[in-house]
């Protein structure tokens, strides 16, 4: 009697439905890792501090040096601020900060004025971490639902493994106020005015 | 009579290959995608200019703006640094340049020199881009095999689409004279600093 499945059809059934998990699974595995959001939460509410961030997408870099602000530097010194991959993804195709989007602000010192380049600032070390997120789940009332983090502890190079967001009058009185889009300081970002909505075009020139 | 191949095991024959080209081919890909050089040359030995580069890897962003510098700043405002992502891996195993690496610099204009969170330096428009580049290959007899390369038009929003490597005295006599580590300006690039031979503990803290 002829078997209902041969050798040859047995195969192609074995052979097809791993295939298909395989593929099926190797794409949501990169999806997950490009368009899941880094903004995590602890079960109090706080956000978890994000790590590998100097592997996202750089923006800019404003400096606001203590010599230029009678010492006294709201934001001393360099900020290296980057956003998360998914949602630079999402700013490329769109222009708009999607739910999610974590965009980190790296403190530097400024480590000298002067270099053979000539006068000027030169980043020294790092002195701080803070970080802006949007997210309707945990933000549902802010401005845009978006909420600042600070994780910098002063005078030490330790910083805070979470942190809560800060009080309204802290940072979004002065970005809902000043911004030129969406709380966030487009104006001083060329990488992100660059992109936004023009896919690979934004990515250099 | 029992046959030599079963169903069973010309499957497991039949399914092992593929499973494992498809295997091999997916990490080719992904490692070519990584680990290939982005330095490429034309027929002409000319570097062709990067593209892209603002999703590499950001490694700092000194600044030597002209009303610091007489108004003759040797490199105009800020300079956005970035390094491509395979001799970044490369940099975080080993702490060293690997042949190919590509340092691009963008050169930023000063948007601004006030804004609400201080006095201070403002990214404007991009102004210009340069980049050094190790090749064994093409650049045999210079220090390191490093060469640099200049995109930049003066006073046009264009860049040139190709470059040749700069004279010696241009570029190179400073950077072999004052430069920390194989012609880098490291002092002034913590990004690498922190990565040295770290691993993915120089990603973020």
């Amino acid at each position: 009697m002829k078997p209902a499945i041969t050798s040859k059809n047995l195969c192609s059934i074995i052979f097809a439905v791993p295939l298909g998990l395989l593929f099926t699974s190797a794409t949501n595995a990169a999806e997950q890792q490009t368009n899941s959001t880094h903004a995590r939460f602890d079960k109090k509410g706080q956000l978890i501090r994000p790590s590998g961030y100097r592997e996202w997408i750089f923006i800019g870099a404003p400096l606001t040096p203590n010599d230029m602000n009678d010492g006294k530097a709201a934001f001393p010194e360099f900020h290296n601020v980057y956003i998360d991959p998914g949602s630079w993804d999402h700013w490329k195709k769109t222009g708009e900060f999607r739910d999610g989007t974590v965009i980190v602000k790296e403190l530097v010192s400024v480590g000298g004025k002067q270099a053979p380049s000539g006068n000027g600032y030169f980043q020294g070390d790092y002195i701080g971490l803070e970080a802006m997120v949007k997210s309707k789940h945990h933000l549902p009332d802010a401005n845009g639902n978006w909420g600042f983090f600070r994780f910098t502890i002063e005078n030490s190079p330790q910083l805070h493994k979470s942190a809560s967001a800060q009080p309204e009058e802290n940072c979004m009185a002065c970005h809902q106020a000043k911004a030129a889009k969406d709380q966030m300081f487009l104006q001083y970002y060329p990488v992100l005015r660059a992109a936004a909505g023009k896919g690979e075009q934004g990515t250099g020139r």
